[in-house]
């Protein structure tokens, strides 16, 4: 059986140090946060994530997801794992406590949500599309809606979906056919929906779909689409469940990874059109959708930081105990960990691990302040910021998580291969990220476009500047942090010369920002990700004494921070490179040459 | 059903005018190697490739292999198209024609193998290892055992298979504890090996294991170790089957990949010792074994060529065929190639798998010059090459196979994800390439230490002086091949840079040849992949006319040869300065600070 340990303490020190608590405390509604309520949650959720979640991984892996008839079949071990999950009050942790949410910050969910999806991703899915679907309601929702809907499914008694992908709409939403034809105080909704995440499932009484349609004589493209609640079952007036819904399970996906949890084929409508409910305005759908994309992208880009983190522990677990060859040095057989090599690979995977997790709490952050702080010009600012990190966060962690889950196959050599290792599952399961709630494309896409030239370049400076600020900050500082700063301060310097080429250039050939983006993004990614290390390493250097308990954990930090500049910010010269001199290689390209 | 094209056109081109056909010809034995003889041979294999062995690839991964008692049963179909690949002669391509071999140079068998691989890698690989197995026996087989077994095994009647690997002994073999005990003219061998590649199956009515074992009383660790020879069926003084060995299948593996590839645990002497054949000198098995190597290392980065070509080509249909969204500029839905970031992807696949494919040639080139030519300063001078470039083309292609194989994947989107596209497979059977036949941490550690610091970095300066030759004879070059020139010059400075650095520094701190040897590997297979195409752009740039037959294919390279001087050559200077800066990170780091 694998085991998972929740990295308790890396997320303590990123919420408590490296962001501080004093800026989540000050916002509305969270003035009762305290480091000792951090760490309270943190440890129960450690608890779960281990004793309940993990031992059910691997079985569900295996196993699978079953389909009878219209009905779907979890693994085994699931609904009781639901059942505790929903009891422990997990379900609504960052939700409002209106309808019975928990209450607390998102940066303190993004740490919990990193347990779900490192101990059983295929699991945590079903929360996090349920909250997905929460938010669509609360949001844009009726008060009816919310009264019906919320309690429900903040608790987990039942859960929710979202309708995009239809077979000939992936990436292109405007292309969505699903029809919905008005009729008294509702829709009739008939279309088919692919690729949809707990489709249908055994764990909840109902399924609340959020749908994707389009209204009868709504214009075409994107802004005829409208957004729909279709539940599986007809909810009455008082609460109870009522009729069964025109909705099926047309069949589930056989996919790489991600096997426990079920990808569903919706029918809408095959007899009389299933009864579907306007959320918020007509043709508002992509709109209304789009208010909760940064949740879902986010949570995405932190999937990513997850299996990374699964694969690493399972890793160096076995590079500690796997006694092959002699170390340079050595006069015994040595275990894998002394070879140098084997050192770079897992250092490759805890310094990026350590760099995304930062990243990923602090664009969360932004989130709690854009949606509490009482200045309204500080909203702005960490709506600002949070709306340039989340296709970073998405994109990079994401894309890093792929190569970070090979090498975590790569030190098991030929047992990584063998699946009972269990390595292997987590490069299957982490195949997906880089492609569901946009591809890193449309990631790219998004934070070339809407992020970076729409704005004249504002946002990507006013990031620039905060990092240079953090250059400043660190210019007492001494021993490894030295080299740390210069680094961070060339791949700013690389950064900053590719976003002011974009500003000059971005609006001239139409094919440019498209042809840049990736590589852009994760020029992005790289950056900040030793912008969080420079500052990890600038506090742990700041330690007025470093022979207390934590010693040992600040000067593995500045281990990887120095990893980090050493070993990864090189690349964002590179990336430069390819963008301002490279792009000609990528606009002129001819499709007969392929 | 997915469709495979051998890229015979290209393979022709590497051939027949990048590595030049004349310095095959010159070789002794190869005289009668015409372009009409190589365009025959490519076209022919391309017909098996394409219609008996890429049909069954699919279908094979589903059913995988499966195990009765000892015995193992293939995937429907592969005794057909086994029986189809000897008929045709291919199992002796490149092998002796005393033996029934068809004598062919290893330039054109790389190319050959290459569809194979693509085509089917869960079938190339019983030929590939019946292949290294021919090679032990040839090269230090006893009279005998050639003529009792070479001709059935060059015919594929019989098989044969590697036993290396056990429990306790993965990548250090010397830790080999099977056992030979002599009687006779023969030894009893007992013990347990894993990992073996079709170990056990149905296609051939014999299968001779080469077998790593310690006799009775040898030295402990790798100067004690005995290659030997153990038929499944011994065979009889006249050359028919005689009894049963006592060598069983104890299990077959479930793996990422490679299912229709049965990976056997094979258990040596249960009853009274399998009795085994000493090939070669007592205790020099691995000695003998290192003289295959460069063979089967060369044959597995070839591994990481085909896949990610067989990727590429279904990825590259997938994004003519799939409209999705509008590229910038048009007016119409577009196919994903129109849009820029596809692109991107596809090139990145494409140039680099023409890099690989033309260093994979080049290198068995040297191979060839080294066996035959009448200058024994050129032979010596082909396998300091041919040493050289072997870790880097196992290294650098099979870890860009899995980079390139999820590229493919990513162009599919959510198709890609689904098991039933088969782009999933891709990356799932190439995964075992840099795990296998040493692990890329080998590779570079061989490239760094045996190949690069031993022999005071004379076979990397030779090679480094080669390169600077292209760049001078590109000097009178206009158009896109200034550019391409200039990066590869760029790369060639880095590359020198590290090499110097390494020769003054590599004989310091033990821990550095390890710490920097990875990206080492990287840096080479950048530059030399570089060279390859300015080498290629150069030919094209010079052609006389260019609006003849071959126009577009000629353009068509020198687009993929501009993308790769553009978007892959400047990670080079990035790996250089992990290489020089960086190292630190890695040398200095404690075992604590995971």
């Amino acid at each position: 059986m694998l085991e998972y340990t929740a990295p308790v303490h890396d997320m303590r020190f990123v919420i408590n140090e490296l962001i501080g608590l004093s800026s989540v405390r000050e916002l509305n509604g969270f003035n009762e946060v305290s480091e000792d309520l951090v760490n309270a949650v943190l440890e129960e959720a450690s608890k779960l994530a281990t004793e309940v979640l993990a031992p059910l991984n691997r079985s569900g892996d295996i196993e699978g997801c079953r389909q009878d008839g219209d009905a779907v079949f979890t693994p085994k071990g699931w609904r009781a794992a639901y059942e505790a999950f929903c009891e422990g009050g997990w379900n609504g942790l960052d939700m409002d406590p209106r309808y019975g949410g928990q209450g607390l910050p998102k940066v303190i969910a993004t740490a919990v949500s990193e347990m779900w999806d490192a101990a059983n991703l295929s699991f945590s899915l079903c929360p996090l599309l349920t909250a997905g679907a929460i938010e669509a309601i609360e949001r844009h929702g009726s008060p009816e809606m919310r009264r019906n809907y919320l309690k429900k499914m903040v608790s987990g008694v039942w859960s929710g979906t979202m309708n995009l992908t239809e077979p000939q709409a992936g990436s292109d939403l405007g292309a969505v056919r699903t029809a919905a034809v008005p009729e008294g105080d509702h829709y009739r909704i008939t279309g088919q929906k692919i690729f949809i995440t707990y489709g249908e499932h055994d764990l909840t009484s109902n399924i609340i779909h959020l749908v994707l349609a389009r209204i009868q004589g709504a214009p075409s493209g994107t802004r005829g689409i409208s957004l729909f609640v279709v539940p599986k079952i007809l909810v009455n007036e008082d609460g109870t469940l009522g009729e069964r819904n025109d909705v099926r399970c047309v069949s589930i996906e056989h996919k790489l990874g991600i096997h426990g949890s079920p990808t569903a084929v919706l029918s809408y409508g095959d007899e009389d059109g299933a009864i579907g409910y306007l959320v918020g305005e007509e043709n508002r759908g992509l709109a209304h959708m789009f208010t909760m994309m940064n949740r879902a992208r986010h949570a995405v880009g932190r999937e990513g930081i997850a299996l990374a983190d699964g694969s690493y522990q399972q890793a160096l677990k076995y590079a500690r105990d796997r006694v092959q060859g002699r170390a340079a040095g050595a006069t015994a057989p040595s275990p894998l960990i002394d070879h140098p090599d084997v050192k770079r690979m897992l250092m490759t995977m805890k310094s990026q691990i350590e760099a995304m997790r930062a990243l990923a709490c602090a664009c969360a952050v932004e989130y709690d302040v854009a949606a509490r702080h009482a200045d309204a010009e500080k909203r702005a600012q960490a709506q600002r910021r949070g709306d340039f990190l989340t296709p970073i966060v998405k994109g990079w962690c994401s894309e890093t998580g792929q190569e970070l889950t090979s090498l975590g196959i790569q030190i098991h050599g030929g047992m990584g291969y063998v699946e009972e290792t269990g390595a292997a599952q987590y490069l299957r399961d982490v195949r997906i990220t880089t492609i569901y709630e946009g591809t890193t494309g449309i990631q790219a896409g998004d934070l070339v476009g809407r992020k970076t030239l729409r704005d004249g370049g504002a946002s990507a400076r006013e990031l620039i500047a905060d990092m240079r600020r953090t250059v400043g900050d660190m210019s007492d500082c001494g021993g490894p942090v030295v080299t740390i700063r210069k680094k961070l301060a060339e791949g700013i310097s690389a950064l900053e010369e590719v976003v002011e080429w974009l500003i000059a250039e971005g609006g001239g050939d139409p094919q440019l920002p498209g042809a840049v983006a990736a590589s852009y993004l994760r020029l992005c990614g790289v950056v900040c990700g030793g912008w969080m290390m420079a500052r990890a390493a600038h506090i742990c250097d700041e330690q007025p004494t470093k022979d207390g308990a934590d010693a040992p954990f600040y000067s593995s930090k500045l281990a990887s921070a120095s990893f980090y500049a050493a070993q990864i910010m090189p690349t964002a010269a590179a990336l430069a490179s390819t963008i301002i001199e490279g792009s000609h290689a990528i606009t002129q390209l001819d499709e007969k040459a392929f």
